[in-house]
């Protein structure tokens, strides 16, 4: 990206410094993962291509597939009205979610309000977070 | 849905007691917009089967297409796996965003920084949002 500071720029990051970042299957359209990116790690994901977003939990960059091997390579981007979300169209490698599914919304809600498990298991979990 | 309190005690709302909601159209698999609800408005939507958010900026509840008639029904809903972030297959009236467009993601990253205009504008929003 020639000119990376004009879109960083027009991102309205919150006043923690985050916006969300939506992750969707390029290919399916399927809704991979939400999770938020920092102005660093947004520009590390330009940078390299792949999903770079901040871990609120670790309070650090978070290098999607860093561990797991399951990268999403960024194909896309799109900025919405607000310039307060993005939608990355991804190829996602193995999974999305750390439990081994696809996508991380593999639970549809019922209309009792219980949930049943509607994602693919494409991964093992337990192998690809296994210290190395 | 019939029980509709434990759904709603799954959920982790943030410390604004917010939880971010992606409504995805349906049919197509455009990701429509990316807006917050608190309890009660998640309440409303699963009671009326129709999107109701709460708005940041306003402060208060936000029943979707109450002003523009553009109503967002709900078809399916997923919940992530923290809990923290829902997805909702709507089938959206009109159009998601206020500026006209079917999508709010209505403007994609170029490689050199710029924007360029994919969205397509489904209504007139000047007509939409006229005091009536």
């Amino acid at each position: 990206m020639t000119n990376v500071n004009a879109f960083l720029d027009s991102v309205k990051f919150d006043k923690e410094g985050l916006v969300p970042a939506i992750a969707q299957d390029a290919r399916s359209g399927k809704v991979l993962m939400l999770a938020y990116m920092n102005r660093e790690s947004l520009e590390i994901t330009l940078k390299e291509g792949k999903m770079c977003y901040w871990s609120r939990s670790r309070k650090e960059l978070w290098r999607k597939g860093a561990t797991s091997g399951n990268h999403q390579e960024v194909k896309e981007i799109f900025i919405d009205c607000d310039g307060d979300a993005l939608v990355f169209k991804v190829e996602q490698t193995g999974g999305a979610c750390h439990a081994g599914y696809d996508s991380c919304f593999f639970r549809k809600v019922e209309n009792d309000g219980s949930f049943k498990i509607v994602g693919e298991m494409t991964f093992d979990a337990e192998e690809a977070y296994r210290k190395k």
